[in-house]
């Protein structure tokens, strides 16, 4: 249970109405109760903002006071309740220490605090950092180093050399420094020569990638996912691939070998980005997109291949209209040639 | 080996022909030999019917005889053939049990009958109900339950605290539960903060799921897959996402937050649909699709952004003729200025 | 440290130059440092081979000697290349055995120079060829065979039955095996009958297969990976698939039902080919590409549906054009219905 005010405090907002109510729980606007936290931040839920039974609600500062309600004016609503939810959610950290049944090479440095949980595996050489927990089947290979307070859940495999920072979350399945798709073609054997892929792939601090998403080591070099990256379920990075800072990669995108993502790039779902281009600092990808040249910083791009996205939408409508277009062209064409021979004849 | 009767009768078939023969296996019409049963529904097969070794045939039942052929009339014979085919291929449960090498929390129930494989994972306060399998590197977090008769193939993850009901079958790989892709963005820090997903998978009877496919854990509430429905590999079910029962979700299709699919829905392969809209029942969504917007009860959509069926295939076709079209459209205007120019000199 | 003389003898090449050069490792034009041997094999590179500082680089053999430069010169240079980059990055095959931790059932056959690590699974009569090694996590069930200096890594399955070549690669989470997609409706119930998937996959010699990707069993009958062939992340092929030897396929395609793909067929990524159709040898399939209908040996087809690439590009760029192209059709019909009342009107 925590007051309006305690709330309030956490998150520098300024209480209108009852500061001492006290709340045990977050939701939605829509699914809160009189002892529940919601937010409204996007004036297009003014309505269910109107007609929440929430005890407090979390709004912009310029929204201030509101009769009858017990809100709290933040910077950004959302940002607040994000920050706030946990406190009704508290994470239990597993307790520290290997578990019987987890296998730790001799040579491999797990810190005191850290947690690996039976069935995880832990290589020669490799290291984990302080308080970070390996779950069930969790993998990290010769020389791989996991820094302090991340979490492989169950069944990760971290390659052998690879980098993972701190405050990193990895979901059930990913794959971080599998082998990048290079192979070189011998037509005396006939066969695709496998180019060895000596690099690795670095994962900096507070990423955060979904379930079953894969990154490939690089062919020499480095395979990057910037700090604060964020990255959903079944999306693919291919070899050398470097992601920005604060980039949000969708579901089952996927991105060529050596493509350069810029800051807070946004990739929507599915969208494939071919390789060796960049993709500018805050551009935009529309959902499906197919990206296949160099893209301009702050750009917001769509379709296969991708245009400026109000291009995109003019040709969307078009599209709607092409069968008649033809049918309408081929009428046009009857009617020259008869307004034509109308002519040559009165000619 | 069955006699023609014996199969008839458990599929409530009407034997025309050799009701005694024995059969000892089940093949398609192109396959089948003497001693093998086959099925003949699609009437796109008759000259394999009509070539067929096959000892007997499932046939509808409108068919009724067939001259110098051994039929069994029945109502759906690709659902007859589906119920028999297991007769001649028996499963072998493996023998119940929790193996040496698996890891059982105390705090969890197992029911006796069930089986657990080295390698898998039950975590404190989980259940597993009778019958059920879960093979080696099967993974059921803390308070999670699974129900009777389903399997959990290798590698399979279930998150804390999700629920997966009875004769649920889960191919390797498969996440259920990993946190949904939920951020709140800080420009202050800059920094994506993390919007904890406190809400759970719920994965309903009957239901089966492709290998590494997703389905994300809700922000709040639940994530489900309604009883019944069948999910291919790869695919991408966000936070939130309810799936009506009795769906068909192809490979790699991906459906985005909060958005819900009726009873009955087809999404062919690599579709992808939006969030927070509602896709109606017996809905039928070509391949590579998205679906950007509410989808009528029955409707039946292709393309990106998707449309009625017919009209993307007029566009499809339309769309081969635009180079001409503007080539041609090029021509008329020139042929239009020259008869201005022709009137106005006439003028 | 091998000298340039040493590694053109390896490669078939001929050295101008310094042959008696010691070189120390091996990296791109742009990164090689006098003691790394490069590759210059595509003319688009001349640039970064005219400013190389590497000590020696791999050219065609038409090229020849380069005065002021160490040069080998051989038929292909990348593949020279991919040949000699391991010398200088040698593979630790990890010591034969089966590691403690690791479950091998005792009907089961390991060869005594293959390596089980801790936490694989080898079922009940599966067999382990020559030198193959099972990482953490890998599951070869019952009855699957995997042949010798195969590689799977962890958290690969094998599902019963199925078989592996030799010298076959599985990357980390690869599912081979898993049942196919396959349901009969049965409206009676309501309800989706499974049509048992009791056929295999079969994965042929110097396949490789990249991280999460699945290749489901047949109904029945094989899947079949041919020999050869190079198999991205996320790839998904659907039962009854045949993929010929040499191919080439992408991060993130698909191939549904009973597909057959020739030899050497290239799909690049997030392909999409429906079922039982034919792709031919050496056809070439654009990135994010819907193929409906059979291909043509060595044809180029790219979009959604697929189309001969020229076609495609033209296309594409008319649809640039096509909300102009509106306007003016209107516009045009707009001049023709007041040319033919201005014809009228003379009349």
């Amino acid at each position: 249970m925590f007051t309006v005010a305690e709330l309030a405090a956490r998150v520098g907002g300024e209480v209108h109405g009852d500061a001492h109510l006290a709340l045990k729980g977050a939701a939605t606007l829509d699914a809160a109760g009189p002892d529940q936290l919601a937010f409204f931040g996007d004036p297009r839920y003014r309505k269910a903002f109107e007609a929440t039974a929430a005890g407090a609600v979390l709004v912009p500062r310029s929204l201030g006071g509101v009769p009858g309600r017990t809100v709290v004016a933040v910077d950004v609503p959302q940002v607040a309740f994000a920050r706030l939810l946990p406190l009704f959610h508290p994470e239990q950290r597993p307790p520290a220490g290997i578990r019987e049944g987890a296998f730790v090479d001799p040579s491999a440095s797990v810190d005191a605090t850290a947690t690996v949980f039976p069935g995880a595996y832990v290589a020669a050489g490799a290291s984990v950092g302080p308080r970070s927990v390996l779950h069930p089947g969790a993998f990290v290979g010769e020389g791989a180093q996991v820094g302090a307070d991340s979490t492989l859940h169950p069944n990760v495999v971290i390659r052998e050399r690879c980098l993972v920072g701190d405050r990193v979350i990895l979901h059930a399945g990913v794959v971080i420094g599998a082998d990048g798709f290079g192979f070189a073609f011998d037509p005396s054997v006939p066969a695709h020569v496998k180019i060895p892929q000596v690099g690795i792939a670095r994962v900096e601090d507070d990423v955060e990638i979904g379930a079953n998403s894969c990154v490939d080591r690089a062919t020499t070099g480095e395979t990057v996912v910037g700090r604060g990256t964020k990255i959903d379920n079944l999306v693919q990075l291919a070899h050398n691939v470097r992601v920005g800072p604060l980039s949000i990669l969708c579901a089952q995108a996927g991105v060529s070998g050596s493509t350069e993502l810029g800051a807070g790039v946004l990739l929507a779902g599915q969208v494939g980005v071919v390789g060796h281009i960049r993709v500018g600092d805050r551009a935009r990808i529309g959902a499906q997109s197919g990206v296949a040249h160099d893209v301009e910083e702050g750009a917001t791009l769509s379709g296969t291949p991708a245009v400026p996205h109000r291009e995109w939408l003019r040709n969307a409508a078009a599209m709607g209209q092409l069968a008649t277009l033809v049918k309408e062209v081929r009428a046009l064409r009857r009617r020259v040639t008869e307004l034509e021979e109308s002519r040559d004849g009165d000619g």
